[in-house]
Parts: C-alpha cells; sequence; structure tokens
C-alpha cells in the first residue's frame, strides 16, 4: 500500500464519521422543525382580510395619519408619538406618556404584527385594529378629543387629506370620517410585519438557527412556554392568568397603578367581572429581543429576567441560567427585519395654509 | 403667390413675433437671475467645515442619537420630538412641548439648513449647532438633565453606542463624551440640506420658477425684504428688530410669556442689554411655506398673512394681495427635498438587554 493510497482510506473514514453526525444532526432539526411546524406558523404576506383590505391608496393614506400630531388635543400626540419608528415600534419607556403628559397605565407594545393578534390592547377591550385607531382619538390619555365630531372637524380642517381619503374610499359621499381613518391606520398596520429568521426555519430552511437557538427552541416547547406562547405571532392568540404560582408583582417588582387604585388586573379592569381577574392577553413575542422594557406595566428590563420570571410564574419552574439563555437565543430569532413602509416616515400635508 | 407660400409667409410672421417675446422674456429673466446671484447663493453639497466635518461615521452616529430618547430625564425628549421627519423638521406646534409636558417659550423652527445660519435659536444665544445640541442635554425645557456627567451616564448605559463613538472618534480614550454628541448630531444636521427649485433657478435654468414665482422674486427684492432675507438661506444671516414701525405683538397677537414676564423680547432675554431688546435672528426662508405656524412663537398660522404683517412691521408698506400672493408663489420655490438621511429613521440599539 502506498503512502497515497493509505491517505485516501484515511480521508473516507474520516468523510464518513462527519457524514454520520450530519445525518445525525439532520434528523435532529427535522424533528425539532416537524414539531415547531404544529406550534407555530410563519408570517403571511400582510394581514388583509375581505373585511379591511389592504389596498395601496389605504396603506398610503394610513402610513400618513399614523405620523400625523394635528388631530389631537395637545397637538402632539400621534400613533408614532408611543410607536417610534427608530425604536421597533415601541417608545422603551415602562408606561408611556400620554395626552397633556399623562401617564398611561400600560407599556406601548410594538405596532409589528400587531393586527395578527386575535384582540388588541392587554386587556383584549379592543377587537381589532381598526377599533383600536378609531376609539384611541377620543380617549383622554391619547387623542383626547371630546367625542368623534371634534375629531373629524380637526382631520377635515387638513384639506390636503382629502383626495388622499376620496382615492383610499371611493364613491362615498364623505369620505373623512371617523371609520374611515380606523380603516386607513388599520390597513397600515396589516401590512407592518417583520419576516424573521424563525420564519425561514418553519418554511424549512433549518440552517437559520444557530445551535444554541435550536436548543432554545427545544426547551420553548418541552418546558411548556409554547403552552401560550404559539401561532403565528408566538403568542397573542389568548387569555391566560398573569402569575399562575403566585402574585406577579412579587416577581416584577410592580406598582400600584392610580388609575386602578391598586395593582392592575388585566381585563378585570375593563369587566369588573371577578372571573378576569388578573387575566391579560397572552403577549406575542415577535421581536421581543429588541422591545424592551417587558409586561405590560414595563416593570422588567432585561429578556433573561422576564424569561427567568415567566419560568417561576406561569410554569412553577426555576430555569437554569444556560436554559434561560438559550431561549433568549430563541427568541432573538424572532427579530424580524423593520419594515420598509416603517422605517420612513411619509412628509405629511402642511396645515393652516393655503398652499399645495 | 400661391396659398402655400403665403401660409408660410404667414407662418414665419409668427414664428418673429413669438421670438421677439421669447427675446425679451430672456432678457428679462436674465436680469432678474442677475439680481438673484448677488443676493442668494445656492446650496452647498453639505455645511461641513475644517473643524466640524462631516464624516460618514459622524453623521450615521448624529443621525441616531437624533432620534435617540433614553438620554433625557422623561425618556421622551429627542431632537425628533420637536423636529418631526414628517413635518419637514418642525412640529407644527406654535411653541414646542418640551420635557415632561413644559411648554417652550419659543416655535420649534425646522431642522433642515439651520447649520448655514450665522448663529442657532431666536436669539442667537448658540454659535452653531454642534454647541445646540450640547447645552439641550441640561436644560430643563429639553432633556433636562442636572449637568453633563448625568447625561453621559445615560448615554454610555446604552452600550451598543460604543463602537459607532468608537468609529466616529478614533483614538480617543473615552468617545462617549458630551462633546462627540454635539459633533455627531451637528455633522447629522450639517447634511440636512433641501435643494429646491429655487436653487436651480439661481444655477442658471431660469425655466424652474413659474411667471408668478418670478414676479414675486422680483417684488422681493424690489420692496426691501432682500434687505435682510438674503444669502444662502435667504435670512437667517444677520440679526433685526422685530417690529420696526409698530410692536410686533399688535400684528401678530403674540401673547405675553410666563417664563420672560412679558412680551418675548428676543435677544434682551438672554443678555439683559436694552440694545437688544425686541433684537432677533432674521428667520430663514428655506422650506417657509411648509413649516406654518409662522414667527418666534408661532403666533401667525397663514404664510400670506405673514408675509403681509412683515411688509406692514418691517417696511411700513400695505402690500397687496396681488403682491402678497406673487411673494408667497416665490417662497415656495424654496420648498426642497426632504433628505434621504432623515425621511428614513434608523433602528436604535436596544437598551435593557444583553444582548446586540
Amino acid at each position: 500500500m502506498t503512502k497515497k493510497s493509505s491517505f485516501v482510506i484515511c480521508a473516507v473514514g474520516i468523510v464518513a464519521a462527519v457524514s454520520a453526525s450530519v445525518v445525525a444532526d439532520d434528523n435532529t432539526d427535522r424533528a425539532l422543525l416537524e414539531r415547531a411546524q404544529q406550534l407555530f406558523k410563519p408570517l403571511p404576506a400582510d394581514a388583509g382580510t375581505a373585511e379591511y383590505p389592504v389596498t395601496p391608496e389605504r396603506v398610503a393614506l394610513g402610513r400618513a395619519l399614523f405620523f400625523e400630531p394635528r388631530v389631537s388635543t395637545d397637538g402632539v400626540i400621534s400613533c408614532a408619538k408611543c410607536h417610534l419608528p427608530g425604536l421597533y415600534g415601541t417608545d422603551a419607556l415602562p408606561r408611556s406618556v400620554g395626552n397633556s403628559g399623562k401617564i398611561i397605565p400600560r407599556n406601548a407594545p410594538t405596532v409589528f404584527n400587531t393586527a395578527l393578534q386575535f384582540v388588541q390592547h392587554y386587556g383584549g377591550n379592543r377587537q381589532n385594529v381598526e377599533e383600536q385607531a378609531v376609539k384611541a382619538t377620543i380617549s383622554p390619555l391619547a387623542y383626547g378629543n371630546a367625542d368623534y365630531a371634534a375629531f373629524e372637524a380637526k382631520l377635515r380642517a387638513i384639506t390636503a387629506y382629502r383626495p388622499l381619503f376620496e382615492k383610499a374610499f371611493p364613491g362615498e359621499a364623505e369620505p373623512m370620517t371617523i371609520e374611515n381613518w380606523g380603516k386607513a391606520i388599520g390597513a397600515y398596520e396589516r401590512v407592518l410585519l417583520t419576516p424573521a429568521p424563525f420564519d425561514r426555519f418553519l418554511q424549512g430552511d433549518t440552517s437559520v438557527l444557530s445551535q444554541q437557538a435550536k436548543h432554545g427552541l427545544d426547551k420553548f416547547i418541552a418546558v411548556g412556554c409554547v403552552g401560550c406562547h404559539s401561532g403565528v405571532t408566538v403568542g397573542g392568540q389568548m387569555y391566560q392568568k398573569f402569575g399562575v404560582t403566585q402574585d406577579y408583582w412579587i416577581a416584577t417588582g410592580s406598582k400600584e397603578i392610580e388609575l386602578f387604585k391598586g395593582r392592575d388586573k388585566g381585563r378585570f379592569q375593563d369587566t369588573k367581572n371577578d372571573a378576569d381577574a388578573f387575566i391579560f392577553k397572552v403577549q406575542q413575542l415577535r421581536n421581543v429581543a429588541v422591545t424592551p422594557p417587558y409586561f405590560h406595566d414595563g416593570s422588567v428590563a432585561d429578556l433573561h429576567d422576564a424569561v427567568r420570571i415567566m419560568g417561576k410564574l406561569q410554569l412553577g419552574r426555576d430555569l437554569g441560567t444556560d436554559e434561560v439563555n438559550d431561549i433568549v437565543a430563541f427568541l432573538e430569532s424572532l427579530t424580524g427585519e423593520v419594515p420598509q413602509q416603517f422605517a420612513s416616515v411619509p412628509s405629511l400635508p402642511p396645515a393652516g395654509y393655503r398652499g399645495q
């Protein structure tokens, strides 16, 4: 046997060993992928429906209105006031600052992918993004208008919006209405989706996730996070009690809320039904790694702490440091691309001016 | 003579008449252009200087910092809070809302082209955009920090900014300083220039302005507006008394300002020198048509009214409706393109999170 042929045999042996390992990894990855595909779904192209279509005209109008502060009573509040383009559609505050400096009792969630949740708001008191946009205009904490007529008067005063409303809602005698405000902003929010590495994984490309992220996904499923955080938005599809094993504020350090005259009781604040005490919408987890602080009152700043607290409060588990780090690595794979519609801001028509 | 040749002669006659009119218009346009070129200058490519260079690294960092609210005491104030991308770098309010809802005594001017003015602020108490950005961080009305050390501590807490500072200010032992905050934001503002139709006119293309705009420019020069509103920013290059023929508030309806315990006296508020009473920096007029309301306190909503008031207060002239409309048509030619650097907003690094 020559030196050369022994080298070849040796090389073949190495290739065979590597191949066996690749096959084993492939089998593991394939099994994880198949489990994940049963629990989650990749993002659709948009969140439009037959009732709420995302026509280009509605999206263009809604995009402008999203950034429009001149229809609020303090001239400062717009959707973008608490959902900033630079901060992944949040304001990075524990609790947002609303009309005339009033502190809003809850944290501003990201607007990305929110249209895909089963209801809106932490307490689920808005059925969809359209209803959210409509009712915000008369909330004393938000746009602050006395009623819809007062809001519509402010909107119609910016006359350059009229042709945009006419295009978005053709054939309507008066298209500049509160309903169409909601539909236009809703259409815009229905395209604010952020495809992430996890979507590519769900579509079959298992190489997208790091080994640590795959371990994290496996752990996320195995310990039971997925019992609530599932579906296309990895959460946002059901209600759940916050604080199953103990009162949540023991772990989160949450303060009493003046408006609620005590701790935030979730859906109970709206329904006054004892069965709803401490029931919140399960939060969606898309972009969670880039949207601190966490929980309905932004009481926890660090994602690792948030994961640890959830394990304890909801599942009665003391997750170890490695488990937490792995789960965080998986959650990082939910960070998507900021949609161009949001990263760039349209110029709004000037008002108080008779020119174009 | 055949019918055909008589048609030719007739056609030649028309062409000659049209040509004579074109020549006359050309001569008028040429004369107007030459006068304008002596009074105004087109925008440069950027407003960088040897002392304040606009390196790509500084601009990229400054662009992020411009939108960064987490270095203010209320977590809301950023440069972009009062200089909104959607509103041509203004907030469309008469007077801005500052830290924790405090009302700022003056109107937020556009950030576009501001670096080219001879000083900053209505009273000229900031030498350049860098000094403005630095001192804003400790203004109780703006970022609200107790001192620069407190500000720097907030800045350094967002650790993901460190590599950006290191790239923008190479070789410095500690680049995350208040001085470099000013230089980075300054570099960004020095590229926020908005080339307008009037620039193309000044470069020789007289066809860019409408006949009415040309009449307006002619009037703007003839009645004396140009005595103060000249140079590259059509103003912003000198101080002047506001209210030469009568107290300004009689025309503008300006209210007393609580902070000043009376009417705003311009530079006097800073210098306490009687000679500075009612002296303001002459406002630049680039983008004036799209940045209502007008004057240092936003007391006038409509540009036509603002022009009429200036004619009366500064020049003792009662401008007619046609004159006002023509001047407004000229001012509209100062509306430039929103720079892409400003129309799109960078994603800011998440804080309170140990990941990337």
